[in-house]
């Protein structure tokens, strides 16, 4: 690594860091004489997630992901404590004051100085022809993947003609959004090279741009079909208002400030245009991008639409309780919290929706 | 294609379309008798470019920046005739009555009823350690391209101490732009599976999320080095600035219309709030991202920046002659015109920037 010119003295007090807090947390719990397994990425799954009364995350924003990703049970509590402040904004996650003092944490969760708080989670219907509903997880590492994807592609060039197939609920759920958007830009995409020897540090040998428009059509509230092209799709919860779609959607002072010149240009500003002005407008506009995570509303936005003869787009970005897509794509898929892909290729309709009873139920402490 | 979907039918028809508008302009041509080479992509070469007078690419804008990507020669015209219409905006190419009628272009041509446009570019230096100055052509198909890299990459790994480099100067000029982001977001990405015997209908069997913000530093004519983090970096010519930086860049009417509420509701508007004044705001607004190709100048703009306490962002885009990036990425790389790709990972610096040298000779039609 550092030979690569990466920082591995940096990455090291990262981990020590990371270390120590989860240390923390677990002495804090023993302390208290709860029963507690610890395990990592690989050893967390849905037999563990039975077995324990709530399920703590010990990391940063994706790590809760993660956690919530194999929790289906309405009541069972997901906690974040967030082990790497430096690096995680935490959003997800107990205020950063806890992860060196979580017993306070346990004493508010004692005398019942909390809240209940449902975060809604999206859920997602695939049908049509040459669907696939197998996951691909993103995050796993193992060799294994390779041959099981394998056989499990083989066997799907020889079912080809067997599915005309009714809506799969996929066994996952959105906790932050689902995105649709083409995976890999090329369509002559040559190969990976895997070296089995040392699997963490190498790379696939060849780059994919990032930069390939996907087609498809939307439906918004059960409204009519719209063909469009852009960048992708992004249907988002009230958690997930916060994370990337946020970004795609927040506008920046330098566009308002631009806005409203011309605005004024146009004779339409009575006030004169100062940077105080700008500021109030733009936090505003950005601020309305953000709702409740316990509303149980998405929010759909269009990731550079591309406009012309062909596709239009009436609505970039609102509300809704449920969003269709069809795909027209050549390699695209859709992928929930960033970490759980599925393929979405031509003619596969997806259905996307808010169901209450698939909340994640976590906790507010009182401050 | 027709099992999985895919419309063939349709695919056929623009393939009879297109070999029939290629016809149109091979003989155009052979009938002035001019010497006509017709070469496909995989033949397309430096020494096809050397041989010829002047270059004409039969396509879309695609073809037209393939074409491109081969002539750095200043003085060598290169015409594009769009022989799809439907598909391509043919933004590079010749308007499109031509293409049914390209016998009126050659008059034209020969009469002097036109001018030389030159079309800027960027080039590009890379320096650092561990950099890899091989482009990797996404558009490459061959075979031989994967035992090609494997010897690349283990070249490269015996290699590692010896690479206190200079800048490169990379073989390469964007005719629309560089974007420099992260290639694959998975950092486990395990592997691609590749069907050799029918290659055009393997996929990978893996999907990769998209979105990994990319880490970097930047440093816009040689201002101060700023962190940044977000969803990449575009940096476009006057031609690419209708293409993809518009898109990144464009605002929506209903995201003008929002903000021109808001500044109504703080008592800046003192002229009704209609769709007429919304739609002229948002048009010079968008009309305000183009300029011409002949400019020497570059567009920078930051895609979906993160701002939060660790990463500011002071400009989210301008106009400059120079950029410098610093990437601090685990898996990034540099695409130019969506077809060329170049790792850029950590400690890999590369300096963005216009030489009137590196401009593409086309033609403007006189109308």
């Amino acid at each position: 690594l550092a030979l690569k010119g990466s920082n591995y003295a940096g990455l090291l007090e990262r981990h020590r860091i990371h270390t120590k807090n989860v240390e923390h947390v677990v002495d804090s719990l023993r302390n208290e004489r709860i029963e507690v397994r610890l395990v990592k990425r690989r050893e967390y799954n849905e037999e563990t997630v039975r077995w324990a009364d709530a399920v703590i995350s010990a990391g940063g924003d994706g790590t809760m992901l993660l956690a919530a990703s194999k929790v289906f049970d309405k009541f069972k509590p997901v906690i974040g404590v967030n082990t790497d402040p430096e690096r995680s904004e935490g959003h997800l996650c107990l205020p950063v004051r806890y992860t060196h003092a979580f017993p306070e944490a346990l004493q508010k969760l004692y005398r019942g100085e909390f809240r209940w708080q449902w975060r809604q989670r999206i859920r997602l219907y695939l049908e049509g022809t040459g669907i696939n509903p197998t996951p691909v997880d993103l995050h796993e590492q193992q060799l294994s993947q390779e041959q099981h994807s394998r056989a499990h592609i083989n066997e799907r060039f020889q079912d080809q003609r067997s599915d005309i197939s009714g809506p799969h609920l996929l066994p996952v759920r959105a906790l932050n959004e689902v995105f649709i958007g083409e995976s890999l830009s090329s369509r002559y995409a040559v190969c990976s090279v895997l070296f089995r020897e040392n699997f963490k540090s190498c790379k696939p040998s060849f780059k994919f741009s990032l930069h390939r428009a996907s087609y498809y059509e939307i439906s918004v509230d059960d409204g009519p079909w719209e063909k469009q092209k852009s960048s992708g799709l992004n249907v988002c919860t009230g958690t997930g208002s916060k994370a990337w779609s946020y970004n795609i959607n927040k506008v920046a002072h330098q566009a308002v400030e631009e806005i409203l010149k011309i605005a004024k240009k146009h004779g339409s500003l009575n006030m004169p245009l100062n940077t105080e002005l700008v500021q109030k407008v733009t936090n505003d506009y950005n601020e309305s991008l953000l709702y409740s995570p316990e509303e149980p509303k998405m929010f759909f936005s269009i990731r550079e639409p591309i406009v012309n003869r062909v596709f239009s787009s009436s609505r970039q970005r609102g509300f809704s309780s449920k969003v269709c897509v069809r795909s027209r794509c050549w390699d695209a898929c859709m992928v929930v919290d960033g970490g759980t892909s599925f393929e979405f290729n031509d003619g596969a309709i997806a259905s996307i929706m808010i169901d209450t009873e698939d909340a994640l139920c976590t906790v507010l402490l009182e401050e």
